[in-house]
């Protein structure tokens, strides 16, 4: 939920935000151990990625007996250690099929299966529940179990520790574990170390012609290979903060990156384009011809359409509505909603977008919770979930996704400058009890952004560490 | 977001509760003038219904250019009194058809209408937007406009005060003012004080048969007939609390109540349905026979299957989940979800359910967002509002509807015996800055259990004062 205290300098980009002001005696003092003595929760220091890390440090209990199971055990052999739910050692995750619960009743192998577990998690532990989408489920009761699965997972998210997450994976009847393979991947990791508490669909797309760079590691201690090897992305508002961090972590995970920001951002976007090895396009992306600008530069620079779009760029212009000029609305607005709109409409149309592509748009929580003095704002990132839900089918028929990321308090420049009350409580109204890092939503982007996810589409995913605000 | 700190009496009742503990010092400090001049909110004294009052103290504006227009102000002229936008007179409610907006663009027009309208509200004024569901949308377009409407709608409740409200109506595209009406008289009264920032879908469902003791008044200070005339309504856990509440609310507007609830209520049980003019009926919900238990008695008593079903009995049994034994989680589950499940489906298929039948489950806050320590409690309240969405279909098959209420911070005895501490937090984190009455619940209960609301099912509306938590 970004909400800017002060007018950003530039007025096209999320990016060009005012630098963090030094932190005051009392910014440092609310962070430091002394606080955490006198109760202040500090949080506690999350597993990250980096590339070449063993996928997992503690081994994976598999449980349930759904229909995943033999499937997912053989899928997670193959990259990760497997243990006997009985024995004593820590956990590194816990993975539980719940796709043969029916009824209402069968609920309580959720309480046999978990109770005795929880003693023995590693730290940052993940737990992930795979159940049934419920309007999937053939009859009410196996929909009314499908639907609570949420509330368990929800709760239990909220009495972890130790940066310990849980989620949950909705699944359609046809979903088989090669479709929830870079989902797995993704939460099983550091990637998704702010994402907690959520629910996440995987549907049953056909991979059957999508490229396979994550090729099954010899050795669990192997690298995996780069997941978006071979793919060309764009991320709007890339000159600085969160999408300079989003095309870090494309480049890194093997995609040629093109770099969009406002011509005023002037070097910090040269600066991202050189850091990532790719190239820079300087482009207002309101402009009516921005999608066919950026269909151009992929074919001059680099002969071929588009793999990953990534709607970045974003802009506040706070003001209670009562206080609110005409001209804060239609900035926010244009910024936001309409050129996302219009550019993946276009690109689609014309083109633009290779099949198999990926779309990324940005939300926010304010976007589904409301927030007060953000009413311009939200409407954009309300809208965006729209986009999401209805260019789904479009995108479908073009064998491409759409996804978006609903950052809540990310420690940006932005949030560094609210005042230290609101910025303290806002970091740790969490299960987390801590704020996200850029690299926690750019990574979410680099799981939807990947060819193995491809039956991975329609989902607004919070990345908040379960931020208690909510709608 | 019930969550009691001490067991309840009673293994099978919400309504058994532990009585309110006498307010210490700090409590009433807490909640005095002395503290509001200090800075503790105290939420303004909300406008709440009682039989005869006018339907509204100031006149209503209408605005937006949507198809609905015409029909609306028909309608909003028979029981109010219609505005001129541009007026300076307080506005007691403004009412935005947005069904004409359909590209993002159009969205400006909320802009243009709400701002110079946002310094003339008067106390508790209602602001209602009523646009498209989105998925019913015909173009992506509109499919992302109507979705922008929320971020809109939950950001202008978090800027009311002086317990105004904004809320957000979705329609289908053959939802007439005639399937509107029991809503917007819901939403316009002082009977929806405490629902604010909420979405509820309106449909078009097939009025003609419908009862309609909802005759338009001659004029506007003549009271409206009662809404439940001639409905027969079961009320489960309705010895106290909210239960309780619900069947007075009920009979005071004109249904006959059968009181439920657990055999150790005692007279309990008899001074509600004594007081409700109605009977009471101990029973198990539990109990295997319990919904043959319950079509008996209908029957013996009242010669008639049921009109109005509320699952109110729940309980709660808190521990986190590593520390709780199967048997908290057993009891939880039986009665909060087994029990309404197995009595509606059971009177459904034995015609114990009267064709325009209102099923109305009560969900919960924690259903939603999830809730440390109540793993249990939120499966059970998740799965309440899989019960809404599992059963809209075989109900509509049925002419009959089913809803949910999920309560936020409701002041009960269970909420009174909480520390002083969260009380206090809990009360104060929603919109209206300060805690629920049963009432609130109730009125809710009672407009979907109206006949005339036979046009509103499947929804689960939170009943919160728009707290801050979610999902």
């Amino acid at each position: 939920m970004p909400r800017s205290t002060s007018k950003p300098a530039s007025p096209k980009s999320a990016s060009a935000k005012p630098t963090s002001p030094k932190p005051t005696v009392l910014d440092k003092l609310i962070n430091s151990p002394l606080a955490a003595k006198a109760g202040v929760p500090q949080g506690y220091p999350l597993r990250r990625y980096s590339p070449g890390q063993p996928p997992l440090e503690h081994p994976v209990v598999l449980g349930g007996h759904g229909r995943l199971v033999a499937d997912l055990t053989q899928l997670l052999e193959s990259d990760y250690q497997l243990m006997n739910a009985s024995a004593d050692t820590p956990r590194g995750a816990i993975v539980f099929d719940a796709t043969a619960l029916e009824t209402p009743q069968d609920l309580r192998e959720l309480y046999d299966f978990f109770h005795p577990q929880l003693k023995k998690l590693a730290p940052c532990a993940r737990l992930l529940v795979i159940g049934p989408r419920p309007t999937t489920a053939a009859q009410p009761l196996a929909h009314i179990t499908a639907r609570a699965l949420e509330g368990f997972t929800r709760s239990l998210a909220k009495e972890m520790r130790k940066g310990a997450t849980v989620n949950l994976i909705h699944v359609d009847p046809q979903t088989t574990a090669t479709h929830l393979e870079s989902t797995l991947r993704f939460f099983l990791s550091g990637r998704s170390a702010f994402v907690d508490g959520q629910v996440v669909h995987v549907g049953s797309t056909d991979l059957a012609d999508a490229p396979s760079p994550a090729q099954p590691a010899d050795s669990a201690d192997a690298a995996p290979p780069a997941p978006l090897t071979g793919r060309l992305a764009v991320v709007t508002g890339a000159a600085r903060g969160i999408g300079a961090t989003i095309a870090e972590v494309l480049a890194r995970d093997g995609a040629q990156v093109i770099c969009i920001d406002v011509p005023g951002a002037g070097e910090h976007l040269a600066a991202t384009a050189n850091r990532v090895k790719g190239t820079a396009l300087p482009l207002d992306v309101t402009a009516p011809d921005a999608a066919a600008t950026i269909a151009s530069h992929a074919q001059d620079r680099y002969g071929r359409a588009v793999d990953v779009l990534v709607h970045n760029a974003g802009i506040t212009r706070d003001k209670l509505l009562v206080n609110m000029d005409a001209t804060q609305w239609d900035q926010v607005l244009a910024v936001n909603l309409f050129a996302p709109v219009r550019i993946t409409q276009q690109l689609l149309e014309a083109d633009g977008l290779a099949p198999g592509a990926a779309v990324v748009g940005v939300s926010s929580m304010a976007g589904i919770s409301g927030n007060r003095g953000q009413t311009n704002y939200a409407t954009t990132k309300a809208g965006i979930i729209g986009l999401v839900d209805a260019l789904y089918e479009p995108l479908a028929a073009h064998n491409s996704t759409i996804n978006a990321v609903a950052p809540g308090f990310i420690e940006t420049a932005m949030t560094a400058a609210m005042p230290t009350g609101p910025r303290e409580v806002g970091r740790r109204i969490n299960s987390l009890q801590q704020a996200g890092q850029p690299v926690d939503v750019a990574e979410t982007v680099a799981y939807f952004a990947a060819a193995a996810s491809r039956a991975v589409s329609g989902n607004t995913v919070r990345v908040c560490g379960q931020n208690m605000m909510g709608a």
